[in-house]
């Protein structure tokens, strides 16, 4: 018996053939999306984007279902008919405006050229001005839900992008039925039934407590908007791991599988991961490092945590909990470092060596003891969301000297994310939510360098994800609980999830000496990032439009 | 008529052959040091030495004397009979123990295998914990000479340089007879005679108004250090551009030129080059931009300017008061930035195209308007001479993102060493000394955009230097004076000195920007460098020692 998890990322969608009983994975085929992240040109006109768009074309995905699907199975050597469950899980906030019927309105001929007629992808941050307003009006106002988000509602999510639609393109705004997760979407095509999941649901909408923002809070936000929730966004919410509906005959012919088994609700990538580790008990923290981290943890405690990104019932798992948490650059920085910053000479050793200049740069700053490059980085090249929430910010590096090498500033860069790390870890600990272990998921498992120093810093034990598809995995456990293999995700991930535990524990000495480091650190972090001094946000704002008239002469 | 100029840098030597009439520059020649920068090993023995050590052979001067000199002359075409003077200039404060006959303690066989023997080259940077305690104990006694010095005697300077010796390896000290300047060292072998120039005895040995620092101020600091003067610094000052002695028949033998001509009084390359740019009038400061910065300027006024190197009587040109500032890193934080940080794309992009790095980076720098990279930089990678007078301070870079490109960062630390001249500019100024005009000499005078990013900064016209040797000329020039020629440095430098004047002038609009950003680079200037927070020091200490107990868990 068998089930197909799907995972939808940012370039690409994964899908994963997997043996119920015990989680084997029998065979996964990728499938990279034809459009890819649309941040420059539309593909139907010539329409430039501005700064900061980034959108998506939803036929892309129902291409994965189509090919990467059936590839897998067969690749997996096992008969259709033994699939019991289809699970996936999709970047997030990730949304699009559709009709009642689900039909993408990018997808209608009058609406192809128009850019917020698309999917806006997860890091679509035009919406910043929307979520500033949204943030200041909930402030005022002493909005009840606002602190389940660390109080600030991120431009990345519904409202935000959704009241961008309204004031930039009303048009699209008064043709739009609803408004989508990609997540749910993509339910809705395999099953013919929209239901909202609980997970971006909570996190995502700010559903709260069985409602969301209120009409009042929405028409003082523009009048236009009040209706925004009853009309386009209010939807049945299923729990992780219920059964959505049935596989259609239309979604069956795409994918090969049989017609009528079960479809699991629709997930989120980073959520759907904590299974696939293992790690569905509070104070387990799942870190998903790639490009950029999320954290997500279940706990039995409700708690505000400030620069969180939110708090939600049932948001990983069903009856607990379920807290998220961010890091907006990561593996991009180091790999940032590596494309812009590192001269010929070590890529040329490097490519004798047999190495990647990662793999390199490692080797030689790992030979260091703590502080011995006498750096400290803010890890902020792509902004802070946790525990800032802050997309203005940038990157610092304090005390490069002449005698300063690329492996040195190299490793500053490494320590600073997991500086950042133990600032969200802190935080969360500081209101009162344990943090005991972190769980680490994603491309970057592959440094063990990494992975220590981020033990030594965090003074935490990791264990690692023994999968390397661990959101597909994820996504497939929830397609068997979905399909009544489990009576729930906790059972099935104990058959199912794979994890080595304590893979790395601290090194108590270097911890100690991390210790310093860190005090560095934070003391960078809340002038730069607090109010000490706002000079990021100048600079965007000079590098946005030029020097305002206000600050000419100021010097 | 003609007078050679020998100008000491710190990896060679270059004689260049001059017309007393026109200042027309012959011929030159270069002859680099044998053992360079010794900051590693010493010639004669396997000792290792420590970090922040760097020494010189006084040999390897002597062989520029014999060959650069002869071979100038000889590439001149003229008859050496026709050569009335020389002058000298020499790197400062760069200090070496002799005997009272002059002879360098590292040329006795029993003291050539001690590091303390050798020449204390300028950038010996081993006795900060000296400096550290002349200013601990001359700011608590409220001695009288210290705001002549900004505030703060370097660790680069004589009396830092010496208590090291002494409580470092007391047998060299003892056995040393004289601590003599190579500025002075060099003239007292080619005349046979010891004296000491005004400029060094001011700026680096705190002679001011007929002093030195009195015994009971050097008993306070080591009570064997009380006669430090009066046994191993004290002897007849003479002015610049005043007559030494007269050529040895030993150094006529060396040089090639007549015995019996003139040998100027010893001066600082920095200082030699204010009439070879004609710039000895009050408020024209020159700027000999090169690895580092140094900023002289003649004033008639007496003032306090705090971080300053010093204001000395003569210091420049006798009759005015020489004022004298530096930044300790600013070539040399371009060439580390190229070496270190840049691509090997851009690196194959400037090869095709027959530029060097620089020439490339400061191109794509050029395209963009001010403040369009979005970052600022503190130039503290080799430390802060003026105003902060720190070495343990260190570089920063604040507002990198993932979009940051070599040339952006390029531009940035371009624009931080402008910044770092305004602020000496403007240091001035409130201090009451007026800066009018900059003229830049050296090697960094050849990046155009450079030389107008510094206008457009500091607001000032800025004059140029037309000769590329410009301190060799200025040594010549005070030659000329020396053999009788003309009446005073002014009238030599109007005849024989050669500058364009206002090549470059303030763009108001940029000027404008830029007024914008410097206050930013002032407030991180302030606040890394005026105790908001002292992570520099921290850090360095960190690197040095590893994290030390007290800092231990303070995170």
């Amino acid at each position: 018996m068998f089930v197909v998890g799907v995972d939808f990322g940012t370039l690409s969608g994964r899908a994963v053939v997997v043996r119920v009983s015990d989680g084997a994975e029998l065979a996964s085929s990728v499938h990279d999306y034809r459009h890819g992240v649309v941040d420059e040109v539309l593909p139907h006109s010539s329409e430039e984007l501005p700064p900061d768009w980034a959108l998506q074309v939803p036929s892309d995905y129902i291409d994965v279902l189509k090919t990467a699907v059936p590839e897998a199975v067969q690749a997996a050597g096992i008969d259709p008919a033994q699939v019991v469950g289809i699970g996936t899980d999709f970047t997030a906030c990730t949304v699009l405006p559709t009709l009642a019927d689900g039909t993408p309105l990018s997808e209608l001929p009058e609406f192809a050229d128009r850019k917020h007629a698309y999917v806006k992808l997860w890091k679509h941050h035009a919406a910043q001005r929307h979520a500033d307003r949204i943030n200041t009006l909930a402030a005022e106002r002493g909005e009840w839900w606002l602190p389940r988000y660390g109080g600030l509602i991120s431009s990345e999510w519904e409202f935000a992008k959704g009241l961008q639609v309204l004031e930039e393109d009303p048009h699209v705004y008064a043709a739009m039925e609803r408004w989508v997760e990609a997540a749910d979407w993509i339910v809705w095509q395999l099953c013919g039934h929209y239901v909202r999941n609980a997970c971006t649901a909570g996190y995502k909408a700010i559903y709260q407590d069985g409602s969301y923002p209120s009409r009042e809070f929405l028409e003082a936000l523009n009048p236009e908007f009040g209706d925004f929730v009853t009309s386009k966004v209010e939807q049945p919410i299923a729990q992780l791991g219920d059964r959505a509906g049935a596989l259609t005959a239309e979604a069956a012919a795409w994918t090969g599988l049989p017609e009528g088994i079960a479809v699991a609700v629709g997930n989120v990538d980073a959520h759907v991961t904590a299974p696939a580790v293992q790690a569905v008990e509070p104070g387990q923290m799942v870190a998903i490092m790639g490009t950029s981290t999320c954290h997500v943890m279940n706990s039995d405690v409700l708690g505000q945590v400030p620069g969180m990104c939110g708090v939600v019932d049932g948001g990983i798992v069903a009856g607990l909990w379920g807290y998220e948490a961010g890091q907006s650059g990561v593996g991009d920085i180091f790999a940032w470092f590596v494309d812009n910053h590192v001269p010929p000479g070590y890529v040329d050793e490097a490519e004798r060596r047999g190495l990647s200049v990662h793999e390199y740069l490692t080797e030689l700053a790992a030979r260091q003891r703590v502080g011995e490059h006498g750096l400290v980085a803010l890890d902020w090249h792509s902004g802070n969301r946790s525990v800032l929430v802050n997309h203005e910010l940038s990157g610092v590096v304090v005390g490069q000297t002449l005698s300063t090498r690329p492996e040195d500033t190299y490793r500053a860069l490494l320590e600073s994310t997991a500086f950042g790390t133990r600032t969200i870890v802190e935080t969360f600990q500081q209101a009162g939510i344990p943090v005991t272990e972190l769980v680490v998921a994603g491309g970057l498992l592959k440094n063990q360098f990494l992975m220590q120093v981020y033990s030594d810093i965090t003074g935490l034990p990791l264990s690692t994800a023994s999968s390397e598809q661990a959101p597909a995995l994820g996504a497939a456990i929830h397609a068997a609980v979905a399909a009544g293999a489990y009576p729930d995700i906790r059972a099935a991930a104990g058959a199912m999830g794979k994890v080595a535990r304590n893979v790395y524990t601290p090194d108590p000495g270097r911890q100690k000496s991390y210790d310093a480091l860190f005090a560095e650190y934070t003391r960078l972090h809340d002038y730069f990032g607090r109010g000490g001094n706002d000079v990021m946000h100048r600079l965007r704002e000079i590098r946005r439009t030029g020097v305002p008239e206000s600050l000419e002469g100021s010097g």
